[in-house]
């Protein structure tokens, strides 16, 4: 996913406020859903299961600015049985592939509702056939650089 | 209402993004329907209505800052069957009643939802009874100052 | 300015918090000022002026979505000495002309900054000059359509 | 830190968004400067520094909603000469001690600018003299649950 920092995405401090980068990540995980054929809220047809997150973090390396405009790339690092891992690294166009603004990761748990209550369940068939763990040495390249 | 200016609604202007104060002025509107003794999202119980907004506009006058201590004064300029339309005013805690950061207002729609369709209705009996337009004295105060 | 909407735009009411279409209006301003060769906030070389929003309105015809994809079309409706105001329309995708989701206008001031203050300043020569107001029959397809 | 859950930073799925846990804490952070005595972003007076993030995570373990009242709790866990660790936790207003929403953890590093450029330094003696890690006991209530 390629996106322009906006100015509402600013601070004080003249950079993307850190909470925002929780924001683009999480719409690269939308993207690539869209990608195998799903939206990560089901409509009509889908399977009817929602993707909570239960863990998120990043680490930032570089501050982003107005108007950079930013890829983010996103591999699977773990498919289990109710959720999946994503890694995310945030680079400013056109930059070098070994300088990155911030790498970030998330899990999600895949739950059904009932009586408005959230359960976790299997990843259904159809989705979980699209998904993949990325393989070790491209996962390697996506972990936190510092800690 | 009153609030403390957070650091993410800053944007690198260094004063609150004025996206923001629609957010602010909002939270105004749903203390005053918890004050009548209902929620904006219908608990259950409540009638089964939602609010959306038809119009909303605001006229800043002084900036806002990371910190400031903002008043949310709210006032009912219309009830009609099936809208309510609302006047706010902001103001730094503690400044002179005349001086004033920005002047605002809303117009809110009764709905009801219908396989997944909003649809305009009347404003159920519990709610309007509770809800009385202000005297014209007060609302003058409320009306943007320029233009 | 085309953009997908994103889940974190959307509020519990399963639509586009309104709030958000004052940041996707200011987007489409943000790009305007790009297209003139200019940066809503000056870069070095650029004429050292900011653009604070003092008034802001906009009319809500129908919700948005989740991944819903809207176009937002911007005129100029005034070039004053020291201001601009800009009339919107928001529309999806593909749909009829005739029909938009919202319409919405803002007028900025431009300002510099002394000692921490802004004052409201003439518009810089370059910048006026590559800003036309649009012909009345563009700008009356971009009026209120309500009240 | 205590705060209502606003409309605005609920989702389609009913719920708190999750990157709005990470503006909350940092309220707490920053309502923990106050309580020192001074302030995240430097007024006229304070030493001259800034505090970006290098690292945050959050781990979920109950959903946020609709004018649920949030407790955030907050500990530091480190303080170098550059940086400092803190640890938050999340709990509805009145909910059990041994309950929580989610569990969160920021560093952020001491920075001065020149020239545009972001360096880190020293922690100024009169921050760093009002700042103490929380004893072992308490830190271990607020260390992740899960992984």
């Amino acid at each position: 996913l390629t996106r322009r920092v906006e100015f509402s995405d600013t601070d004080m401090a003249g950079i993307v406020h850190y909470s925002n980068f929780f924001r683009y990540l999480e719409s690269a995980e939308h993207a690539f859903f869209r990608a195998i054929g799903f939206s990560i809220f089901p409509r009509p047809g889908d399977p009817p299961v929602g993707w909570p997150r239960v863990h998120a973090e990043c680490d930032f390396h570089q501050p982003l600015r107005f108007e950079d405009e930013v890829e983010i790339h996103l591999v699977v690092s773990a498919r289990k049985a109710r959720s999946i891992s994503y890694l995310f690294r945030f680079r400013k166009l056109g930059a070098p592939q070994s300088q990155d603004i911030a790498r970030g990761s998330i899990t999600v748990v895949c739950v059904s509702h009932h009586r408005g209550k959230m359960k976790a369940v299997r990843i259904p068939k159809p989705i979980a056939d699209q998904i993949q763990v990325a393989p070790r040495k491209l996962l390697d390249s996506f972990k936190p650089r510092r800690r």
